[in-house]
This record gives structure tokens, sequence and C-alpha cells, in this order.
């Protein structure tokens, strides 16, 4: 079969042997499937990522200098079971294979390819069929929703939260689209680049704004934070309209953490999703007087997967503007380039078939 | 009177005026108040630690070039009183004035002098009466122990966390004993001097270990800890005894977020206690990937100061083996010293009649 394979930093279009399902396993035609920020920084720092997963306690991610297939946000077609599902469903699923070969993740596995290629091997027992008006582009989708639903969850957000969302590329702009569809604000979103600030206002944000920490001041004065260190110290917090502030970091480059930390209300939980892979400082003092938290999120659980998709399907139209481009297995490479320049585009999805 | 006066970073005992009374103020006695980690850094950096201050949104630290009486951990003697307290009273208070003259931080104040001296000022309405059987020494830590009380609230303890103390300084040491009080537990302290090693088996650490990754490792392994990254992810978790851990940091130096980081579990809190004043390299990628937080905590509430004070009158003795020394005003400077030098003294009380 056809797949894009990432060999020695350049993704390119090879013949590959046809995957074999194991006991539980089902093959599956790839129908789109998105491109992750984590894919692009796998294809230009692979030893990197692997070092920081091993480090992290992760030893199934792939050998760096093997060749893979990646693609992990995949929408798929079911081509045979001998389960529930039937050949011609559509399905969704979270991007892990566990068994006796340990656990796997999908798109960054020597062995197992992912969904940039003409046919994978998913899970069926993890599928989710996806129902008929809920367009293929849009069900693709439910991976990298996940993981700001598993962002937001883990914020502990409530009606008495006033919410900040530093950074609108994918992440960011997921993040907004799930507080707004929990019913959770207000919503300030902050990003540099005038078409992700109009995509923020779509998804759902009350206030977008330019970087700018005494404007994101004002902001949080205006919806009335507490300043307060200890009760002691708290002016007039019962006259306050939102009582605390939850600020997801959404860009994830050195300096963005101490911008978090600066901009934020005393007492803020920062929830750090955007993944910096390079070093960066802090001033551990200033955080410790202010009483952050910083929530470093990954990944989801099953349920936050389903809770994703659950959200699509109620109104598939919800995200219909995430989907910028889409490309064929040929223009793969080419697609990482364009969203590694920092362009405005925000989702680009592979189809295999194109 | 008298008192230790801080001037240009050396502390001398000098004639100052003495405090007069604004409504709601009283006229007290210092009987002892020990020296915190912080009047250490305030007479070694006091402008870093302003402008510190400045930038978190506190205004009332004292001017670093005006000379100011330290000493915030006090129990001190009624002089007068015009409400419910009688002359002879022994009262503990947390160390703010809220009034006219804003919120004032007595110990960091140009105006108001600190207990390092032989008179001072408390609201009245702010102090908790000292019972008969509750030794001074012991009511005089009521200040620090109320950081550990917050820290440990702050930290949503629970019978399903293991516990790692890292630093058996005052605040690690207090943090042991404030879990131990509340019959939280297993603790795992760790700490390169044997002193404070010892002092930690007595304040209740169930395993106290110098500092070193793998045998760290290997106790988190022996408490059952769950690695999941995500449900997916997590082996067996159900057959494990504990399903979180809760780190707190009590060093507060360069190195010991990324010490901790790299210690603790997946998944775990890391309450940052200990504040280290020095800019500190972090990896932010490596904390996504372990799904931690950071939490720092400082100061307390007034609740969290009676629930210290509650803690030390049930049990007054549990605290004994915290106060290493007690001297004189004129030995302030010199008991700086000792602390600054990383001894083992653990808590050295100031007698302003000694």
């Amino acid at each position: 079969m056809k797949a894009a394979v990432l060999r020695a930093g350049r993704i390119g279009v090879e013949h590959v042997p046809e995957p074999v399902p194991e006991a539980g396993l089902i093959v599956v035609r790839p129908l789109v499937c998105g491109i992750c920020g984590s894919d692009l920084h796998a294809r230009d720092h692979a030893p990197h990522l692997c070092n920081l997963l091993h480090r992290a306690g992760f030893k199934g991610f792939m050998d760096p200098d093997q060749p893979a297939v990646m693609g992990h946000e995949y929408c798929c077609e079911v081509l045979e079971s001998k389960g529930d599902l039937k050949a011609g469903d559509r399905v969704v699923s979270p991007p892990f294979l566990t068994g006796p070969q340990g656990i796997v993740l999908l798109g960054y596995s020597n062995t197992y390819p992912g969904a940039f290629a003409e046919r994978m091997l998913l899970h069926e027992q993890s599928c989710i069929r996806v129902p008929d008006d809920v367009p293929t582009e849009m069900a693709a989708l439910t991976e990298p929703l996940a993981v700001a639903v598993h962002a937001v969850a883990e914020a502990q957000p409530g009606p008495d939260a006033a919410y900040a969302v530093i950074g609108c590329g994918p992440v960011g702009l997921f993040v907004i689209a799930r507080l707004r569809a929990l019913g959770l604000g207000p919503i300030l979103a902050i990003e540099p680049n005038p078409a992700r600030r109009a995509m923020a206002e779509q998804m759902g944000a009350d206030a977008v704004i330019a970087p700018n920490a005494s404007a994101a001041g004002e902001w949080w004065d205006d919806v009335d934070l507490p300043l307060g260190l200890s009760d002691a110290m708290a002016v007039d917090a019962a006259t306050r309209r939102r009582s605390r502030a939850i600020v997801f970091e959404c860009v994830g480059k050195p300096g963005m953490l101490m911008g978090a930390a600066v901009g934020a209300p005393v007492g803020a939980t920062i929830v750090v999703v955007g993944n910096c892979m390079e070093d960066d400082t802090l001033e551990p003092a200033f955080l410790l007087q202010k009483s952050l938290t910083l929530r470093f999120v990954f990944a989801y659980s099953n349920d936050e997967f389903a809770q994703a998709f659950a959200m699509i399907r109620e109104r598939p139209d919800r995200l219909q503007a995430m989907v910028s481009a889409t490309v064929g297995l040929g223009d793969v490479n080419v697609a990482f380039d364009t969203l590694t320049s920092g362009a405005s585009a925000v989702k680009i999805l592979v189809k295999p078939d194109l």
C-alpha cells in the first residue's frame, strides 16, 4: 500500500507492506487525518522527543532512526470486521493500541502505521461509529478536541471563574470551543495573528486582543478578580463578580510561562497545554508570591475522547472553520512546512485517496 | 524602647520611639519571636524582595533604604486593653495590620515595629489568647506552622495519596508535623543533613532518606503509585494501594523544581513551599509529558492561622524539638548568620528581655 513515510527528517510517499491484524485489531482505511503540532516536532526533532518520553517513563515511542508512518487524528472506514461494526462504517478511536505488543502510540510507531497511509489497524473495541450526519472531516477533529476536553476538565472550571486563552492555534481554538460548549465564560483570547483572532471570535471568545500585558491586565480588572494573597489581604472579595481566574497557555514557547504568570491575577491556575520543547526560565519566588498554579496537562482519557466526539456529534458545524485545507499523501511534507512556518492555517487534513 | 533594627543589611540594637496605638490596636510586649527564612533574605537582599513584591502586586512592603524592626513569629503579653483581653494575657496573631494605613506586614514595615523589640502593636480583634498550659515558645510557632497548614490544605490531601517532603528545614518539618497531625501518610522525607533527618523522623516521617533520585524512585515504586499518562496507559491502577502522589518542595533553591519533577510519579502534584529567590530553569515538555502540577503556595488565611494554633494547643509538646536556641536582642544578627550558614539549627527564638 502507499503511505507517507517519515525517514530521516523528511516525509515522502513509499510503498510499504500491508498491515496484518492480530486478534482484536481490524483493518481500516483512513479517510482523513489531521496534522498535529507534535507531528511537526517529531519530523524535525524525533531524537529529542524520544529522549524526553523515555525520561518521562514512556518507552513505547518510535525509534527515531527507523522509518515510521505518522497520523493519529483520523476518521477511518472499516474494511472488514468480525464484531458489531460493518464494512463501510466510519469510525474514530483514541490512537493507542494496548495488548501483548505493549502500548503502541499510533502515528509514532515503527511497526504499526498511522493514518497517513491507505490502510491501518485499530482496536475494534476502542472504535466509536460515526453517524451518517457527522461529516468525516469533523469526526477527524475528535482527537485534537479531546486534548482540549482534558485540559478544560483538569482546570476544574466553573461559573465562578473567568478564563483567558493565550495563543489561538489549534489547541487554543479547541479550548475556546470546549469552554463555550460547556457554557463557561467570560473568555478572553490573546493572539498576535489577526486571522486567528477572528477564528477565536468565531469559536466563542468574548474578548479578543493582541498580546499586550497592560491590556490583559485591564481585562482582568474588568472582570473583577480578587487580589487577595490571603483573606487578610483580599480587598472586598465579596463584591467581585468572579472569584478565580483560569489561564490556558496554548503557545508552548520559552517565556510564555512567565508571561502568563505576570498577566494572571493572584491565585490563578495556569493550565499549560502548549508543549514547549525548549528549556524555559522561571522566577519561582514571583509565582509563589502570587500563589499561582502551573498545571501541565497531556493527552486525555478514553472517556474524554468520547466526550469530545459527543460534542462534535451534537453540533458538527461548530468546528467547521477549523479545517484550513485538505491535501493528498504526496503533499504531506509541504503541509508540514506550511504549518511550521507559522502561517494562519489551523488544521490541515490529509486525505490518503486524494 | 530597645529594638533590633535592620539598617543597611545589618541588625543592631537601638533605642527607638515607643509605638503609639491607633484605634483597634493594642500595645503588647513580645515574649519570644522566631526567626524566619524570609527574615534572612530580607536582611541580605531587601531591595530584591521589595521589587518582587511590587511586581506581584503588593505595595505594602518596607522601603529597603529605611530602617525596620523585623519579627513576625511572635507570642506577646498584653500590656493594656479596652476589650476582652486583660493585661498579662499572652496572645498570638497573624502578622498583618489592616486599616486606614492600608495593609501592613508586621516585621516588614518601616512604621510599625515587628517583635524583635520590647513593645509592638497588634490588632486586638486578631489576637488569640494563649491558654496557661501552652508554653510561650510553642505558641510562637503558630505563624510558621500556619504556612504548613496552608501548604497542606492547598495540596488537597487525602487517604488516597502518598506524600514526599523534599528538604527538612523548618518549613519541611512543619509540613511533616501537619501531615502527621491530620493522620495522613505514608510520608517520605528527603534531606541531606543527618540531624535534620533525625528531626524528620521525630516529626513523624515514615521513611527518611538522603537526596538520591534512584532511592526516591524505589520508594515510589514501593507505595505502588500509578504510572498512567491516561487511562489507556495506566497499568493495573486498580491493584495499587495509592492513587496519587503529593510532593512538597521545601528547599527553595535553583534546580529543585526539576529535581522534584524527575523524582515524582506521573500525575503528581508538587506543592512549592520553599521560596527560591533566584531564577530557575524548567523543561516544560518534561512536566507536560508527566502531567505534573506545580502549586506555588504563600502565606495562609486567618482561619488557617487559627487551625495552626489549635494544633499546638492540642499537643504543645509535639513541636518541642523544633526550637534549637533562644537569644537576646543583641544576638539577633549573629543568629541570622548562624541560620544563613546552613547549620542544623531549625528555629532560633529571640527573647527581647533576655
